[in-house]
């Protein structure tokens, strides 16, 4: 049986598969599956359609950030625009949370990379772009969005992220990964 | 109503709370809540005991990787050793995940800072350690866990990291985050 990360045959089999919770923004898959040891498990994992992350980046070159009251954890997160992959095209979505939530429009936008937010306990993948050129204007925040917009000087940004204290992860490695294309 | 980030008040108020899912790893959580608008929403979300990550860097300044099998997203990962939070003191959850994950035991162990990995859909925070003169030995993953070891340059990890190559976000951000302390 190939179980290295070499192999081309995925080392673990799926025997079932249920979904045993939704609500409209995800659900939780429970699998029966056979390790590569030959072990019967279940796993379960949230399965979330994905989310797509933009660094918003004025003509100036300043960075946009978003501080955001997060209800999960009680506390306020510095972010960047994100939401939930509600269409096929990825920059579709970047675009319209740029513009929902920074009421931002950018003539350039390039898409950087991606990852896995929590691989343990979810298929969450993010994908991210960098927007540059972009005008803020009003924003059309969702009903359960609570957030402030703030434009700061990409040393500052980097600065916080450095230093941790850009606490939503998927927000500080999404600027990570756009630095050096900055 | 206090609802800006300068406010002390939480700006969301819990009406109800309910436990509707719940495995060894982690529960679904579902709350009826006033937001700051006054409007009652229904808001679930992933309710977990945390994690711990840990980078560790070996007597002659390299980085231990570890290239792990994820079935959530059935795809190989460049991750770090991390593991879920099964003890009240962070640092023994460390020291637990280095042995388990490379045989590592190390001599200098410091915590750097913490960030929540997916905050929109669960509470998940993750608390990141900085292992340093790291000897690394047998390994003894879980049942669950299908792991390879590498050691690699610090350079080389970082190239890597800023590329988008390891994809598994909590460990890339990480790395990130003991950056400037390497």
């Amino acid at each position: 049986m190939k179980s290295t990360s070499n192999g081309t045959d995925p080392p673990w089999e799926t025997l079932s598969s249920e979904k045993i919770y939704e609500n409209p923004w995800y659900g939780l898959r429970q699998d029966l599956v056979r390790t590569h040891t030959g072990k019967q498990i279940t796993y379960t994992y949230m399965e979330h359609p994905g989310a797509v992350a933009v660094v918003p980046v004025t003509p100036d070159g300043k960075i946009v950030l978003i501080k955001s009251y997060r209800y999960t954890v009680k506390d306020w997160c510095w972010e960047i625009p994100m939401g939930g992959r509600d269409h096929a095209d990825l920059e579709v979505v970047a675009r319209k949370e740029l513009q929902e939530e920074i009421g931002g429009i950018c003539r350039k936008i390039e898409y950087i990379n991606y990852f896995y937010a929590n691989n343990g306990v979810s298929d969450i993948r993010c994908d991210v772009f960098l927007a540059r050129e972009v005008e803020i204007g009003a924003n059309e925040p969702e009903e359960a969005e609570l957030i402030e917009i703030e434009v700061l000087i990409k040393d500052e940004v980097y600065r916080m992220a450095y230093a941790g204290e850009i606490t939503d992860g998927m927000s500080a490695l999404s600027l990570f990964l756009c630095e050096k294309h900055l």
